[in-house]
């Protein structure tokens, strides 16, 4: 056994048994260990930001690790982005990146790079192991760091010689360490806080949006009447028919403000203080006004599901009905596409226990309210916003629920950043419907132009905003890619290419040309 | 003014007027100083690393650094496996940088990252301007710091408050420092070392490989009897009908070992002591014998042409004639692809004065010798290795050359990292032919998982070195980009291919199926 075939059945042993992978030389003895030891799924990326992204939406929906494979310290570069995005939505991933033999790396081959430093700014834990004999402890290490409440990016260094010399050990990551408890002290301030009058918002994040916790929210907010809220963008959240009902805070900075403005006191569960987006000449970096209090029942670190039920008892909510939304699927509409539109034709359609991996940015913030009441599904946004995750993400999630639907919203402009993901799609079959949203510019920047207080775009700033001139045609990249793909020009054309996708056991993309 | 219009106005005095770009709502107030301030032409890239290789491509021709305008710390992560490869060929860039406004920073809004910590592996110069009133200043300083010899990676981060806020100041970039001059003494030990006898290699790199410090070389070579190569890699390669033969150092360790096994002494112009691409267990990190001696008369930073010109005076080589390659293009093949027949068609119909852009990787190795007598040209090779530099640096070298033809030959696998630069060719019209060697495979690791030792693959590791399954259909690829395309499948085709995309004004991309 080698270093690299240690680290292998490490990683199988300590649970981590899919892996995304861009190898390169240096990760060669990582493939040949594949070959060798039975278990391990690994899945081609054609760039490294697919193979991050992908480790993302596999953790979203297992709560478990993935690990990628990834080439020193460019093949790493080109995965920080959605190593970002994974980070900020809790998400923990173990990265393997090959190095040079430690000895080489004296000599300043054309590929060396300080792979450390490359990696800290978006891991939470980073080593290099220097010898075969340690890679299977630094490994079951790595998975512990990526298990943690919330998740963490781990990063593991592995050079050429720590991978093929011999090494006789198997480790094991120990159980994964549970969640922090909240204090009673805690959940009896915020019991306090909560009979004390007063508007309230509870403002749910992370676990909280799920399953037994996102229950008990609802049934404290039902006894209590206070307002139950998610934050802007959610790793996951559990919604549609069956599941709690709560509203969304907006991405605008005068729309969160509005929504913030009578509210006297914030509870915040797995939410971080409501922020804005981008700092705006004259516009506030905080969200809700001074006088608003903020309370922290949780954080992300937390037990939020046992915080939620012993709040739920102590305020006597416990068998409380939460407000849940009955199943009402919206019509079907036609004729020209509106962003309501969409979401009409995306809640009618939408199966059972879909995942929704919205990236559909200036488009997409009026589908929440339509889809309120549709089929049970999750949604998912980017927490990162580094554009290009959505289409990874969707990777991911397909391989770890392969028996539900994946239905990646996503712009033309966003869907460029990754969109070598498609291959990957059809190469594993895997069951996404794709819908790009052809606006042919990054429109978001149109109405941000404005909003920083520069006024209108003029020749050259247009050209820099704009993504005609020429045209993606996705129908091609599409099939670039090896995916089969339709256009639709209006909500009717949507409705039928969004069915034939949905009907498909594969990839299909769907090009909406709004 | 604002923090940014006076940074728009101080890269244009300096001299930096051409800005590759893929900007975010913290880079809008540059965007619209471009609107207001004429002179800069800038192009629009779908993903960052194609704006960072086109910086790098346009450096290598006209030795003036392009500015890149980046989204905060992902962003410029997406742009850091081209920022590598432009800081291994010494290419001068100037990055900027958005940042969150100084103030919005402490609030952790999702696109907050460490984007010094994000710049520094890949950048020599990193600053934050942290007010309107010191942009110009530091702006000038970053022109500075990329306009030295060699070139170099600076990168300034500009908050959005700096950007947005009154500045009135416009500054000027000193002139660049002129290359440090090579000492008498080490111009004499090296002559010793020529008159000395032994068997003796001139080992070029940088500067060395073009224009009269070429030429010098060549007297040098001529009049002495050493054997003039280049290093393995070159930034830019004057070669072709006209130009001094030289030979190249293999990349393979046994090919160059073997090369440079009879040698005595190697003399390092612009060029670094010969090192393997990757370690390799049993085999050499250096390339040249141990008793083989090293002497250099020039690095990077040198003024290489005059240190050059001194040694020919100096050995009574100042009129020597060297040995200067003839035009004898080779003659066209037909049959079968193998890569002598690419070679021979690409040397039988380049036009005079082209930039060939060489990603080959596997497949290429053998283009060189065959092509040493075609029509005078360019040839520039990735020095950083990171895979998908090839499509953004011809863009670069496109808009730089626009009076040349820029064919640029990748690997299907290497292409498909930065595939979205065929957009920003179609967009600019510029005129690249494009030669996708379409093996699909990553074949380049196939022969390195024998060379590592680990003997054939098995099935999962094939997976994760081959490209089929579906194949990549780059017809459709281009064409999804706005790009004109076609395929062939044999050595004539590929003839009439390559001579459609030459005769065309535009970008035209050559699938050839090997």
């Amino acid at each position: 056994m080698n270093g690299a075939e240690s680290l292998v059945r490490t990683l199988l042993s300590s649970g981590v048994d899919v892996c995304f992978a861009n190898p390169g030389t240096s990760e060669m003895h990582f493939i040949a260990a594949l070959d060798k030891v039975a278990g391990m799924r690994c899945a081609l990326g054609l760039f490294e930001g697919v193979a991050t992204g992908a480790a993302d939406g596999y953790f979203r929906i297992t709560g478990r690790p993935a690990c990628t494979l990834l080439h020193l310290a460019p093949g790493l570069a080109n995965g920080l982005a959605n190593l970002h995005n994974a980070k900020k939505a809790g998400s923990g991933i173990v990265n393997v990146v090959g190095q040079h033999a430690t000895y080489h790396l004296n000599y300043d081959a054309p590929l060396t790079g300080d792979i450390e430093g490359v990696a800290k700014p978006m891991s939470h834990w980073v080593r290099t192991s220097m010898s075969s004999s340690g890679v299977a402890s630094d490994g079951a290490d790595a998975v512990q760091a990526a298990r943690s409440t919330p998740g963490q990016i781990a990063t593991l260094i592995l050079p050429a010689d720590a991978s093929w010399a011999a090494a006789d050990e198997v480790a094991l990551a120990p159980a994964p360490t549970p969640p922090r408890a909240v204090s009673p002290d805690a959940v009896t301030a915020v019991a306090k806080a909560l009979r004390s009058g007063g508007r309230t918002v509870m403002l749910l994040g992370g676990a909280a949006l799920r399953g037994k916790a996102l229950e008990w929210a609802g049934r404290i907010a039902a006894k209590t009447g206070c307002r139950l809220m998610s934050e802007g963008q959610n790793a996951r959240l559990e919604r549609g028919a069956g599941r709690v009902k709560l509203d969304r805070l907006p991405y605008d900075v005068p729309g969160a403000v509005a929504t913030l403005k009578e509210i006297d006191r914030v509870i915040l569960i797995g939410a971080k203080t409501p922020v804005a987006f981008f700092a705006y000449p004259d516009q506030p970096s905080l969200l809700a006004p001074k006088e608003c209090e903020m309370v922290t029942l949780a954080q992300g670190e937390h037990d939020i599901e046992s915080a939620l039920e012993e709040l739920a008892h102590e305020l006597g909510a416990s068998t409380t009905a939460p407000v849940i939304a009955d199943l009402q699927r919206p019509a079907l509409q036609e004729g020209k596409v509106t962003p309501e539109g969409i979401a009409a034709v995306l809640g009618a359609l939408m199966p059972e226990h879909a995942v929704v991996v919205d990236e559909s940015i200036s488009m997409g913030r009026g589908f929440f309210p339509v889809t309120v009441s549709s089929a049970p599904h999750d949604w998912m946004n980017s927490m990162g916003a580094s554009l290009g995750y959505a289409l990874p993400v969707a990777i991911g999630a397909a391989m770890a629920a392969p028996d539900r639907k994946v239905i990646a919203i996503v712009g033309d402009g966003s869907a460029m950043y990754t969109l070598q993901a498609l291959w990957t799609m059809a190469r594993e079959g895997l069951d996404v419907t794709i819908v790009i949203l052809a606006n042919r510019s990054y429109n978001i920047l149109r109405s941000e132009l404005a909003k920083v207080g520069v006024g209108a775009a003029g020749r050259t700033a247009l050209d820099m905003l704009t993504l005609d001139n020429p045209n993606l045609d996705w129908v091609a990249l599409a099939k670039g890619h090896g995916v089969a793909s339709g256009r639709a020009h209006d909500l009717g054309e949507f409705a039928k290419e969004l069915s034939r996708g949905l009907a498909s056991d594969g990839p299909y993309l769907v090009e909406l040309v709004v």
